[in-house]
């Protein structure tokens, strides 16, 4: 059962606004066991949304439409879908009536030109708007359907959950797709690719393995497609236990959603432990991807961003002949900071960082991207050196996610 | 000059993945006077992408493809433009040391099926890529351009800036077009329109006003179209100047892609002055906006995030009578945080933060989104209150970028 999702607004097309709709409806789609075949971008312009409802037509049986719905002059979705299908707009007293009664609750004043949010293709069946005042149409084509709904988010969700998902699960007979996604860290996609080789060149046709790289993270993806939805989940579960068999947890944080931090997070609460972050070139980056995460104050004690020398010394207790002997960026600093963050931020566990982002200060022994890690608990310290050759920016990111993962090594034993 | 935009990709269909490259892209060629005309996210199927490349060559002149280019078995889109345009892949030699080189410097092992990546159409012009692996490729066909790119955002948008654009308005004759960005801080886009309304209601047609709000920043951005490009641009500068000059300093931080980090920077550079942070809900999030600049060494000393009541003693010096008397969010706390860091951190300017990020941790008197924000130097501090109703990570970048602009209107003299 083929979907085209058809995104509806020049907003889209100058780069204004980022289209987050699709993924969600995507991803809801899919769970749903509906294949999201296309989605397409298009102008408030009506030649082009009718050119892409013929194309979606022919490639789909779901079409969903968001945007142009609202009351000003560029909204054109509704005389558009009207004269498509060779309808006429009438005027909708019950919806009306609710638009009447939803602007009376919020205090917005009535105006004429709100009358035409009630104008509607008279072959469809209306679908009230219970966040908002653009109502939602649904439109049965020869066994096709198309539902035109409103672009903002929060309203597009509500008509989704509400009543698009479940109708369309009721309406057609669909297939099962079960997803499952390994979250992978400290290799690249080609390493862990050579690694699972042999699992991969003999995966049956039904389900397929995709690598999806982000800096110093990997998701291996399995996707399952069937008719029996239990057997797929099965299927999927023993090739995900015979990856993870080779891939060890020295490369293998989590499942699904689950984020590095949060991983991390379990972990420690598992331990019923705490840690903090003692960070020089990462400036606050590993606390704020901690702390993005709801309840990390139950193991997160917090953090330091000695970025310069006095502070590594006075915050955190390097000693100034280490800075001077060895330099900032160096194992012997980096163990300091560990070892510092322990005691003075009253931690189980520390993980520390210093090296150079770039874009200056590399030297020919220390060229940009040099970055030292270090793990520490309360008897042990561990450092590792990493040479990333990128952008400020990425060389930043990739030492947080790495740091992550050196410590979740730490923890479980395997560092 | 019409121009298609095809996302390549399963990830963006099963919405694992949000498209953030479409925006980006369109933003930046229409900046360069080139219309987008559609934007189509496919799947990695080989007939589903000569397809849309039927469907963009008819519509659009310039095609720009993202992803499929890896070295794994799902990356199809080499071998399905070369179908396409039935030519041979060939091996490039010179692309092949390319990457021998860039896997060396980075200290990854070569594996044979890296070779698969120097394998590229033998009708293309191959552009390297100074961030990856996967090279661009720069199809010439019948009098339109396709090329073809890596779908990691920082290795599409080093193509587009280093090559893509710039050859394509070579290539082309395009319209002129000026943009002029007011970035502005401290104040929502109905109020910052409010101050402008007379000089907005007498635009000439050829110039248009966009208000781009994000968290706690609001973009102004003018748009002139028109043949002599040097008459736009002092008209869009007198407009300029014109409301800047209304909306003061109070509400205006920069020019351009000038953010509000640099903006501050700027200021502390001017005053050879130094500062540092006190965190609580943020977590290291306005230490990491600070250091995600080159150069940001020069006047920031550095951070603490004191998630723990015991970290805002033991590092900020915070009282534990003003703890227990008020709470951690307060504005005594708060106080004693930015004074804290003053000292303890040597810096001439501070800014704290403590506040209920949410989803959990409010009261009836101090609901979630409560943000106290205090600013310092050596003789005075300054706080005050927000309370902001979203969820947990836009209250965070919310609360930092407001931060940072109270740090700004503090050393300027205006707090």
């Amino acid at each position: 059962m083929n979907c085209t999702i058809i995104t509806i607004g020049d907003e889209i097309l100058i780069g204004q606004t980022i289209d987050t709709n699709s993924a969600w409806m995507a991803k809801e789609l899919n769970a749903a066991g509906i294949n999201v075949f296309e989605i397409l971008s298009v102008s408030d312009n009506a030649q082009h949304i009718s050119d892409a409802l013929n194309r979606a037509f022919t490639n789909s049986d779901i079409i969903l439409t968001t945007g142009g719905l609202g009351p000003t002059k560029d909204d054109i979705t509704k005389n558009t879908l009207a004269t498509y299908f060779g309808a006429e707009l009438k005027f909708y007293e019950d919806i009306w009536k609710d638009i009447e009664a939803y602007m009376a609750k919020r205090g917005v004043g009535i105006l004429e030109s709100h009358k035409t949010m009630a104008m509607l293709p008279a072959n469809c069946e209306v679908i009230k708007n219970e966040r908002g005042t653009a109502a939602a149409m649904w439109f049965n084509e020869n066994g096709k359907i198309l539902v035109a709904m409103p672009g903002v988010p929060h309203e597009m969700k509500d008509f989704m959950s509400r009543v698009v998902l479940q109708r369309l699960q009721k309406q057609f007979t669909l297939p099962g797709i079960v997803h499952k996604t390994i979250m992978c860290a400290g290799a690249g996609e080609t390493i862990l690719a050579d690694i699972i080789k042999d699992i991969e060149n003999s995966l049956p046709p039904h389900i397929k393995l995709a690598y999806l790289p982000s800096y110093g993270i990997v998701k291996l993806r399995l996707t399952a497609k069937g008719n029996n939805k239990a057997q797929l989940t099965a299927q999927v579960e023993e090739l995900s236990e015979k990856m993870v068999a080779l891939l060890t947890p020295k490369f293998v944080f989590g499942y699904d959603d689950e984020e590095l931090p949060q991983a991390l997070g379990n972990l420690l609460l598992q331990q019923n432990a705490s840690m903090a972050t003692a960070e020089s070139c990462t400036g606050g980056l590993i606390a704020h991807q901690i702390t993005s995460f709801a309840g990390s104050s139950r193991y997160f004690k917090g953090g330091v961003v000695s970025y310069s020398n006095e502070l590594k010394q006075a915050l955190l207790g390097v000693k100034p002949e280490t800075l001077a002997q060895y330099g900032a960026v160096s194992e012997q600093t980096v163990c300091e900071m560990a070892v510092g963050a322990i005691e003075k931020l009253q931690a189980d566990f520390a993980v520390a960082v210093s090296g150079i982002a770039g874009p200056d200060g590399g030297t020919p022994e220390k060229p940009v991207g040099t970055v030292w890690i270090a793990v520490a608990n309360k008897s042990r310290v561990v450092a590792r050196k990493f040479q990333f050759a990128r952008s400020r920016d990425i060389n930043i990111e990739l030492s947080a996610n790495i740091a992550l993962n050196e410590l979740r090594k730490f923890i479980i034993g395997i560092m």
